[in-house]
């Protein structure tokens, strides 16, 4: 494990068999897509969630109070890997002002015309709250790699260097998310590890569902073919990134039921490992609460 | 001078005699506030400085149409060192459409409960465009240092460590600054150096000149009373901060004609070095032309 960096060593990032490693020797070969043989079973997991979500929600409030750290939550995965369910079934529990989800689709013509981490910058999470990033700036080093004619609409500086520009990339990520991590901001990365098999039988799923046709395209199967290409553009990703201020978890998505219970775990330990503690109040303060109290007690 | 940094080579700084050196070795006490000998008259000063607008105005045009790079100007300086006035001599004769000029005074609330990049990064200039800071992220590393009772409003981590936080803040700077670069932004950033003795009259003159008296507050002298810390903090941050793809100037400020035209000449230069040209048509562009010359002859 990487030496923590002077200034981020408040801040140990949970452990858990699915953190990926800091020192650039995580696999996807090696990395499950199915719950380890331990695991609970679907029951137990949905019932370990609802606990945790009570915890989180506990949390969330200290967490507003104290007004001192963000949490920022990034979701990456292929299409089908369980992302939007997996972000309302752990969030739908907590207060709607504490916590924000933003999606990125596509970027606008104005975001195009900015940096690339220009547009989720404007949707950080201020202090005491939540921010869910629903696929995130970490797109422009996943899909656009694996589709580099995307490039072409961000009309970077030419001459266009293609073998330095992924590795550009990974530094300004690594750089911006420590510039976070220093000013308080919590960073947690999930990555959703569905299996080629499970995506075909969620897509096929969808096709036969009225309720689930709305969320398949064309677009989804041809980008099947691609599985390769992606598979190779996370495994690089998730080495030159994950950090102890902002490390990667590679999450088995093949079972919701286990894939949601992990997520909300490493959450749950996250911000218990924070010492989140409401404020303390000054002298002066109780003073002025005491003299409130004997008005408001008067009053009547 | 250091070498450029791989990827960053398309851009060589401007010479300048006023170019704050890379390598730290820049030093307050040896920069001039006032015109070199050398240096033209202040009649001769505002002829140059209207040429070199007449150029700008060119090179904005080739800018916007070419829609590939932004320019940013970052101006910093003490009180009445002439900021607002060389912002309005240099910019008023540009089509306000290709650029925009954002004065950064104190955070708001909601910029407070950021990192100490957000509330800028959300004002920066979009490609084909020049972004004018009045002020700009780098009051974090100078009234802030000069008044770090400011800090507490920031709430950052506890514990906090003075000693950390200035060397992290430079770093931050650098690497924002880097990525900027490194997505097609040319930085340019303007220290207006005026002396404390020019600095008295220019008060003095706001005081007795009804039309300036707005412009005067008392917290201005009480600032004046901090004028070494202040040259302290100007001296490690230029240091710290001035690299070949976002160099630091420092302007002599105590003669405003030459000031506003040091100023212009280094920004028309660094367009001129930019190699800006119109886009080139493709065959099937001209023969799109051709086609709607065609059609609209025809209509007559």
């Amino acid at each position: 494990m990487a030496a923590p960096k002077p200034g981020l060593d408040y801040l140990a990032p949970v452990d858990s068999e699915f953190r990926v490693a800091f020192d650039g020797s995580f696999s996807i070969a090696s990395a499950p897509t199915v719950p380890p043989k331990s695991a609970p079973d679907d029951k137990a997991c949905k019932g370990r969630l609802k606990d945790t979500i009570d915890a989180l929600d506990d949390h969330q409030r200290v967490l507003y109070a104290q007004d001192r750290h963000a949490i920022l939550c990034i979701f990456q995965a292929l299409d089908a890997a369980g992302k939007d369910s997996t972000i309302r079934a752990v969030m739908s529990g907590l207060n709607p002002a504490g916590f924000q989800v933003y999606s990125f689709k596509q970027p606008s013509r104005e975001e195009l015309d900015h940096d690339f981490l220009w547009r989720t910058t404007t949707r950080l999470p201020e202090r005491g709250r939540i921010g869910v990033f629903n696929r995130s700036y970490y797109e422009e080093v996943l899909v656009v790699r694996v589709h580099p004619e995307y490039l072409d609409a961000q009309r970077l500086p030419e001459p266009r260097r293609p073998e330095k520009i992924w590795p550009q990339r990974f530094e300004s990520i690594r750089n911006h998310e420590q510039h976070l991590a220093l000013s308080g901001t919590v960073i947690l990365k999930f990555w959703l590890n569905v299996s080629k098999d499970e995506q075909r039988r969620r897509f096929l799923d969808r096709i036969d569902k009225q309720k689930k046709q709305w969320k398949f395209s064309d677009s989804d199967v041809e980008e099947r073919e691609y599985w390769d290409d992606y598979m190779a553009a996370y495994e690089e990703c998730l080495n030159e990134t994950s950090r102890p201020w902002a490390p990667w978890f590679a999450i088995p998505a093949d079972s919701k039921p286990f894939m949601r219970a992990s997520v909300a775990d490493i959450l749950e330990r996250t911000f218990a490992s924070m010492g989140l503690r409401y404020p303390e109040l000054t002298p002066e303060q109780e003073k002025g609460l005491a003299s409130a109290r004997k008005r408001l007690s008067k009053e009547s």
